[in-house]
């Protein structure tokens, strides 16, 4: 086929796919978690107001990318914005982080409580898995898929095994290495990146594996811009506090490798990134699109 | 069938088939959670040590009801026991309940961090879905029906839900009444009690009523026991403080029904589960005793 014959499945740009995915995913949170009046509801829904919705993008995009209907995919778009804020929650906590911004708002500890805090983040995680049993998303072998996969990036050698790598930091006396740093982001943010990408696949039941390599690259991408960020960005355009790497002598992908080799690693990997959607053709442009905003973002 | 014909399924008493349930199911942390150097895994495997194994316990007897071997609910059985670690873990917090002692053990904030503490309890929450994707459950179908239930019973509209409000009393003016602190308990023992009596049932792809009916009686029986423990017993043989609902003037079922009244409600419930079971003949027995058990305890 030639690249004139091969549109992009949605036909927009990546700043246009985003907002859309935001619209959608916003309207199932009304359905799947209606306001009320309770505090706990109140702090969950707080929690997934105003994200960028990266996660459920990527979802969304995937899905488009193996032809299945948005209906199908938004329970599990959904699911991984929940996951997401319950470890934003979690890790603001003064035992943890200690964050009082975060998107530009008071986090939910600040706002409430601590206890709500860490109770609206459990809540949140357990939503993730129920929303992954919607049937919406088909045979229950494809729910069971999605159930493991995520189950596997978000535990203890996963996101929370990179949490935990996080936390350890600042008690060492050494600064980690590039490798461990990089399986630090491995574990933090790469794999609920990486979930997100092969979501799509997984519930086509097609191979996963392009979209893996591009997850996993555009994951590792997402952390050194964020590094750049903590170093260039105020707090202000960020939306929470920045400079505490540096403060507390922690590693980043600055400090190992400079700011300017952090900008040519970054830029290596969206290319990497976008080259792993070769056999998809321009019907993955948006993602290739994402991928280079993943990195000149602002916050 | 005359009862002479129809033999509990185990052939055990109560004790030893509880005693049975905690060999197996720590047979199996064993295999899932195996001793690693990390902190991260050795306060999983902490937390989930030294229990009572009963909410396990009922899966696997639920199991044996219904002719469903051990190797198949062997999954389910340790993940409500990692649902449950993990929610003691949080509950013990000092952003919580601030509690030091658990199973006659410091908590794991104590032992640990309380960083260490939130970490660990999410995983264990984790690990408890990744569990229940084993494919030794049985098909997919299965393995969703109790994923999809636990997510329930777990969340914002089951533990989670309870939790909050019993933090919610210590902030009240009036206390509960006897409607608000069963709708409290449903949530935050119920739920997950229910759930473990109705796994067997579940895995076998039959009708879990008699033992959902089971299930809530025995929930709530629990709860007042736990109550009239709290009242009488002493925090060495119950492993944990006692006397702090009294201490901070929150409404137990003994301070609504008196000490007399709790334990007369108590022992109907007991029967009331034991009626429950009918349908299953004498081989509900070892579950019946459970229920006297769950009542006499002294922790």
């Amino acid at each position: 086929m030639s690249d004139a014959a091969v549109q992009s499945p949605t036909g927009l740009s990546f700043p246009d796919a985003l907002s859309r995915a935001q619209s959608q995913i916003s309207q199932h949170i009304e359905r799947v978690l209606p306001p009320r009046e309770d505090d706990l509801t109140q702090s969950m829904r707080y929690a997934l107001d105003g994200g960028k919705m990266l996660r459920g993008f990527l979802v969304l995009e995937g899905a488009v990318l193996h032809d299945v209907a948005p209906e199908t995919a938004l329970p599990a778009a959904l699911a991984i914005e929940c996951l997401h804020a319950y470890s934003l929650i979690h890790d603001d906590l003064p035992c943890m982080d200690d964050d009082d911004l975060r998107r530009g708002k008071p986090t939910v500890h600040k706002r409430w409580s601590e206890a709500l805090a860490v109770l609206a983040g459990d809540a949140l995680q357990t939503l993730a898995f129920d929303l992954l049993c919607d049937p919406a998303i088909g045979p229950p072998a494809r729910q069971i898929a999605l159930v493991r996969s995520l189950a596997k990036a978000a535990g203890h050698d996963g996101m929370v095994g990179g949490q935990w790598m996080d936390i350890l930091a600042e008690t060492r006396t050494a600064p980690y290495s590039l490798e461990e740093i990089t399986e630090l982001q491995q574990g933090k943010t790469g794999a609920l990146l990486r979930w997100s990408a092969m979501a799509g696949p997984r519930m086509a039941g097609a191979d996963p594996e392009p979209l893996d390599r591009y997850g996993s690259a555009l994951g590792l991408a997402f952390q050194i811009a964020d590094d750049i960020l903590d170093v260039e960005g105020s707090a202000h355009s960020v939306g929470k506090a920045v400079g505490k790497d540096t403060a507390l002598g922690k590693a980043t992908f600055v400090s190992l490798l400079g700011l300017d080799g952090a900008k040519a690693r970054a830029a290596a990997l969206v290319k990497e990134a976008s080259d792993a959607l070769g056999s998809y053709g321009s019907r993955a442009d948006t993602l290739r699109d994402a991928a280079r905003f993943v990195v000149d973002r602002d916050r």
